[in-house]
């Protein structure tokens, strides 16, 4: 063991965005879920960067994530072109239309975990091809806490292999439509219950600007989101809701329910910050002060006993 | 004064239902704004409904809103017949398409308010013509706490009159798209801060099985809604919403947020019972241990501090 270890490493995408809201229309924008996850997690402890970027992938951005805190030791510059999204909201900031998905170099990536990152406690397997969420855990030592991302588009075409990283991990965080899709369900509170009939211990069900719920065997968490009332991008939002949230975690690195409320609502403070600008840009901003006077006023919203 | 003078009163519609959800369909429900909210505040005041049936209304529904408690000075039996609904709901439980609508005599309804009424601390305006809610407002003595509800109808072909009934209301209770079409508005604390320029101190704004939000001037409460596993009819949960927290504030006659907050809890457990069965059958078989009960597990579910 030395320095560099870290505390926490997040696979996805990194990728280069161009978006469009109801209020503006923004080219090259830095994203991907480690983009947000890692940014968000950069708060609250050292955090690994797993993914991978094209020989387009400008060093401005790189200097983004160093400025940031984030180690890059996982992340990997190949011959091509970075992954690139580009896509539309509707005047509900929520709903939102693709217009373009190029993978480049993100289609053949093939994840390896450096040395200083095997024995990380936490682990943030966003979502990628869940074969290579498995290629990941097999690299992995000890026993660190895992939660597991996914998409629609791994729920319709690879469930066994995502079946099997489901029954391996600590806790699978989803948004709603995915969660339904997954149990052909729409109860979120049995979605939950399915869920977690396949294995993980903790089954955290997303709900954009309604919050998340945080399902156990034998208890339901109902953690609030951050009323905003001026969202200018939505992008990134849940993977720095997971980023902050898997960050706080561990830094306390205690795991027990009043512990992960706490971290879900950090979470869900960090994730409303980073709504109000496009891409990193609010997180580049955000102070610890900020987190916690926010944190505040959010547990003051649902405050029932005051 | 004397004993009959009643602490809530309630105007709105009281129907017969044919309602079909995705497991089952059933006619002739006992429905209606009025109906469940009274049933919903009769657990915790002295309530009364104001409404209007038709001389086809079943004598034993007449029984049922006796056994609840429910005062019935206000009910006019007109001839003809009652206002009857019939709808069918989506997979969500949620979505609901209106099958049938007929007035019948609620199209002539003019409510009036009984003596006993006329003092009362506490009015709920349920959602029938805002003309007829001015109408109502001009029979009340003293300086009673009023939410007014209303329905898109009346937004989009009634809206001089809605205004003037919100700028003399003291809460204004809608649902979001309620609040989105009044306000031509989509972020609700936008919509909520539009509402409160029109006058009223306080504005619930709900979303179903995402819980609530009470907004004021200078204050934000997200109040959660109770999970519910196993809904079987979603008809008539925000009427109870707001009857059982009308009841439970009139109970407590303190106007507060810590008491609001608390109101609005209540009216979310009294809600979560209600979809749970047809009609009233659920809150037919309230009692106060249960609603305390999953009020405390409520609580549980959202104490951060635990």
């Amino acid at each position: 063991m030395n320095n560099d270890n870290i505390n926490l490493w997040v696979v996805g995408s990194i990728g280069i965005d161009d978006i469009t809201t109801p209020k503006e229309a923004r080219c090259n924008v830095l994203g991907g879920s480690v983009t947000h996850a890692c940014a968000a997690a950069s708060f609250f402890t050292k955090v690994g960067a797993v993914g991978v970027v094209g020989s387009d992938f400008p060093h401005e951005y790189i200097e983004r994530y160093q400025r940031l805190g984030i180690d890059l030791s996982g992340l990997q510059q190949q011959e091509g072109a970075t992954f690139r999204w580009s896509g539309v909201y509707e005047s509900d900031f929520i709903n939102r239309r693709t217009l373009k998905t190029e993978l480049g170099v993100f289609g053949d990536f093939k994840p390896e975990l450096p040395p200083s990152y095997r024995a990380a406690p936490y682990v943030l397997l966003g979502n990628i091809n869940p074969e290579l969420q498995e290629h990941l855990l097999a690299q992995v030592e000890g026993d660190p806490f895992v939660v597991a991302d996914t998409m629609d588009l791994w729920i319709n075409i690879a469930r066994p292999a995502l079946n099997r990283v489901i029954s391996r991990v600590d806790m699978v965080m989803l948004n709603d439509s995915e969660a339904r899709l997954l149990t052909r369900c729409h109860n979120l509170c049995n979605c939950a219950s399915l869920i977690l009939d396949m294995g993980p211990k903790y089954v955290v069900i997303k709900k954009g600007e309604h919050g998340a719920h945080l399902f156990t065997r034998d208890s339901t968490s109902i953690i609030p989101a951050f009323p905003v009332a001026d969202v200018s991008d939505p992008t990134g939002a849940g993977d720095s809701f997971a980023g902050a949230f898997l960050g706080w975690l561990s830094r306390q690195n205690t795991i027990d329910i009043p512990q992960l409320r706490r971290g879900l609502c950090t979470g869900a403070v960090v994730a409303a910050y980073t709504v109000e600008a496009f891409g990193l840009e609010s997180l580049e901003q955000l102070t610890m002060g900020k987190i916690e006077n926010r944190y505040q006023q959010l547990l003051s919203m649902i405050d029932i006993r005051a």
